[in-house]
């Protein structure tokens, strides 16, 4: 029934600002071997007629490797490209020209990549990031030359770390070919160096085996923190003073949490400045590399019948809704420290918010994006207390069975009153949005596990069909969901006539299935992030001004709540959370969709 | 996952203006047996106030059952219904106030309906309206006290005809309780009376035996003409003078063909109404029965989402479109005399298309909808011939098996023009349509079988995805379609991002198939309109106005066709029909939706 749109059908193709079918990407790859270290401004050259596809297969995407933001004058050839390091980078003319783009294609047969997972032996790393790296190689997405190495204090040897990753290694459900083989080949390319985190000496030494694997080519490094935010700056510092590239592109990806609140996290973005530039800081939120977060703006920009849809005039409110079925489950000693808000309000739900909300950027690059994204956090008011109600779970028994309360759990203080569960209303102030409430929800220890948007749309003005509605006129508006997890689905509600000789309205979805639709598995959102890392691709990770203006919004609200000990609303575990959530919802005239009889 | 959004829910529940929760029908019941002969003014007492609910059970409906269009003055109480035949029918003051409604509750328990079906050996009574009434007996719809009797020349007994009947009855796939019993209660209701279309005497004959049927309740009388159109008037002459209600109402349900020009249908409705008042007039366009077509209006208005959408600001064409997968195989007599354009055309689509098109109306109101549809058909341009694309499908040979020409059938002239297909452009001259083309296609012999409306949007301006689209940006964008028939359903194509790493776009539906959401029968478009012709409904119907108005767009290019004697394009039977329908669109910028790539 469905075609696909884009003459592009590669696995990996990438970067949508560039992919059409109007280009021949062999012709052009050819033409780039001669112009390796060339920097095209890609505005001068005018992006309408320049189209680049990238892809996942090696000579293809020179210009999209830039590092940088938009060069504003560029030389336009250059033997030796920019080396980003702070204490060896030469400004040119001025400081907006420091951040000229550098080429140094990772799919060049004379470059590598370097991915070094600091925190290898972690659970994060396990679980999600050397995966995420299989499923990359699997699909052919990571460059012809590429080293993995494991970083951690333990002592470890390569063989050792290979058995490690090698257990949650998986195949895509799709293509199972040649799976062993794969894996066996991906592990070559894996090893491990054990070192302190805060020893520059141990970089030093990581340095010269990373050396040694790049075999003299142009050496690109990425640097992946998974370790705790203590020691997030230690880290940074020994990476970048003792273990950046030479002549490549060095970047570091970060995890949450940056910081605590406004203060914290500007301390920690101006200690990473002091090694980092702005734009080898990744700082990850992995909700942005979900698929239907991806699809968001697709939906939006790609479809005219949301575009007048798309304000104050015809949404009502907006729903972010995030729950998960179980507690901390004796892992709540780092989660106490941050709690729910900070753990997946002030970022998660938020990003979505903003790339939900924001204004048509100028184009799909990376800059365009955040910068839509960071107007619609500053045309935001900081959160009132008020307008916030928290929650914490406690134990509860059903069908025999005894669930934990959230202090029941050994790593968590007794006496801890931080918030499992949260529901916010917030209020952008600009023209497109201005009084629509945007709901926030999120909880531990609920009855179901669930990401998702929902839009609620106003009421038809002059109903011709009102009565047949009772009562109840919140049951007859639209309303688009997009289900985010699990079972990935967008539908839309509509009001239909049901079949019969009379009239009776109900409301039936418009439905799309992601598992009915599509067959391919979707990867998961650390595949993409990955693979956006190494090729520049700075569209879902988010920059110190974004960071700094959602601290700015949760920051007050934070404080209050921590300085006032104020007491969550106690909810059994499994439970729908407090009913705090339903009175704040009401008072904007809203009700939680989720919650609602036809779910 | 969807609830019904009314408190009514029994099968019969109609009229939407009237049906609430608010009131309680059974307490407004009795009070009515009370005024039963009084007149209400239903505007005086307030649309809003007075809630009734129409169902199929006895007592519920008696202000529905007025004839007339709405009053300007009514007396309150009147021991005598106004008789409706023109020729007993005694103005009280003006002519405005001739069509007082007469309250004859055909749910009353003193009141009865006798249904007469004159043709009633026909096919179409044989095949729809016996199993028709059948099923709205079997659903308890019709009122306690009927009678059916067949009228037709040939000889036959009550219980030939009962037996000829049985043949067709089925009993509702949802629920098949008693259905032999509910048959032979059926079948003893029903009775058989021979005469001529033209004999005043033979209907003198048939009124007694009705009257003695009606055992002096008070008696409602329908006449379904299923006969030729050349004996019409002839009929309507004889039912009205020799067999009118003398105390209830007399109403004629008349089947296409109404003329074959503007000149003759309006010859025709001069002719009727000798006889009959504009009221007693239903005109039957069975499509209008049909359950997506009845559900265009509550998508359309209540719906919010569609309401912005709904203009030639968003939409860029609208396409409807009738497709058979057989020709006229033996039975092209009939058809030949009228072409497919004043089959199909002139009616079903244009109907359609005035439903689609119309301003939002008043209220549900019969005459309300009717008033903004003739609004459309006015506001239309005549079709210019060049506009128009003939063709007639001529044998084929597939896979070893021979289909016939049209002019094979032995029933048509060897030489006729007569086309079995066409394609149109239309367009409203109106601030809401103005330049948006509505296409119409309607043939025979076609490769499929289906009833359907396509509404095409525009494209989206400036849009960031465009290069993904490569260069038929056709096939990126929004399309609405309702599929009337087989296999109704709604889907809305939108443009979504292929789960993957890459950023691909394709089309997927957002789709609603009734038979997947909806578990009941969708019930025939006869049984509609033939509870609403008992119950007085009109909307579904067709006004004088509204007839001639659509006679005015088709009649100057069948002229046109037919004086110069336009030969048809021949097309294959079986095929996709003529090119010349894709020239016709492209002429407009259109592609046909039901012929894409993507179907």
């Amino acid at each position: 029934m469905a075609a696909a749109l884009s003459s592009s059908n590669h696995c990996c193709s990438k970067s949508p600002a560039y992919s059409s079918s109007s280009s021949s990407s062999i012709g052009f790859n050819q033409s780039l071997k001669n112009v390796q270290f060339s920097v095209i401004s890609r505005k001068k050259l005018g992006s309408k007629n320049v189209s680049l596809q990238s892809k996942c297969t090696p000579l293809s995407n020179a210009i999209l490797m830039q590092d940088g933001a938009l060069p504003t004058k560029v030389p336009t050839t250059s033997e030796t490209p920019l080396k980003k390091s702070k204490e060896v980078l030469s400004p040119i003319t001025s400081p907006e020209e420091n951040k000229a783009p550098i080429i140094s294609d990772v799919n060049n047969s004379k470059s590598t990549v370097s991915i070094t997972v600091v925190g290898a032996s972690g659970d994060l790393a396990k679980k999600k990031i050397f995966p995420a790296l299989f499923a990359l190689y699997y699909e052919d997405c990571l460059p012809e030359h590429f080293t993995i190495f494991g970083y951690a204090r333990s002592k470890m040897s390569d063989a050792e770390l290979r058995d490690m990753v090698s257990r949650t290694l998986t195949c895509r459900i799709d293509k199972r070919e040649n799976c062993g083989e794969k894996m066996e080949q991906f592990l070559q390319r894996c090893f491990y160096h054990s070192g302190q985190y805060d020893s520059e000496d141990n970089f030093t030494e990581l340095n010269k085996k990373l050396k040694e694997h790049e075999g003299g080519r142009i050496a690109n490094r990425l640097f992946y923190l998974s370790i705790p935010p203590n020691i997030f700056v230690a880290a940074v510092k020994c990476a970048s003073r003792s273990a950046s590239a030479s002549n490549g592109w060095t970047r570091v990806i970060v995890e949450k949490p940056f910081g605590r609140d406004s203060e914290s996290s500007a301390a920690l973005t101006t200690s990473l400045k002091q090694y980092l530039e702005e734009d080898q800081i990744f700082r990850i939120d992995h909700y942005l590399g979900k698929e239907l977060v991806e699809n968001l703006s697709v939906l939006r920009f790609s479809n005219l019948i949301f575009e007048p849809l798309w304000s104050r005039q015809y949404i009502r409110n907006v729903q972010l809704i995030f729950s998960e079925d179980f507690g901390t489950e004796g892992r709540g000693g780092y989660f106490d420290h941050y709690g729910i808000i900070r753990d997946i309000m002030q970022n998660h739900l938020l990003q979505i918010l903003a790339l939900f909300a924001m204004e048509t950027p100028v184009s799909l690059d990376a800059e365009d994006i955040r910068n839509e994204k960071v107007k619609v956090l500053r045309s935001m008011k900081p959160i009132r207390a008020d307008d916030v109600v928290i929650g914490q779970y406690k134990s509860d028994t059903r069908g025999g069975v005894s669930y934990p309360g959230y202090t029941d759990d050994t790593t968590v203080p007794k006496n801890s009153l931080t918030p499992t569960f949260a529901a916010a209303a917030l209020f952008i102030d600009n023209a497109r949005w201005d009084g629509v409430p945007f709901l926030m929800k999120a909880g531990k220890a609920l009855h179901n596990k669930t990401a998702e948007i929902r839009v609620q749309f106003r009421h038809v003005p002059g109903n011709l069909y009102n009565r047949n509605f009772g009562t109840d006129l919140d049951r007859a508006t639209n309303e688009l969901v997009i289900r985010v997890q699990p079972d990935e689905a967008i539908y839309l509600k509509i009001n239909n006539k049901v079949p019969g000789l009379g009239m009776r309205l109900d409301r039936s979805n418009l439905n799309l299935l992601y598992k009915a639709r599509y067959s391919k598995e979707i990867p998961d959102a650390y595949e993409r992030l990955l693979l956006d890392a190494v090729e520049g691709e700075r569209r879902l990770f988010i920059r110190s001004d974004e960071l700094d203006a959602a601290w700015k919004l949760f920051t007050p609200v934070l404080k209050e709540l921590e300085e006032n000990k104020i007491i969550p609303e106690y909810y059994p575990y499994g439970s729908r959370g407090p009913v705090g959530a339903h009175y704040l919802a009401a008072r904007y005239n809203v009700k939680w969709g989720d919650l609602g009889v036809d779910e």
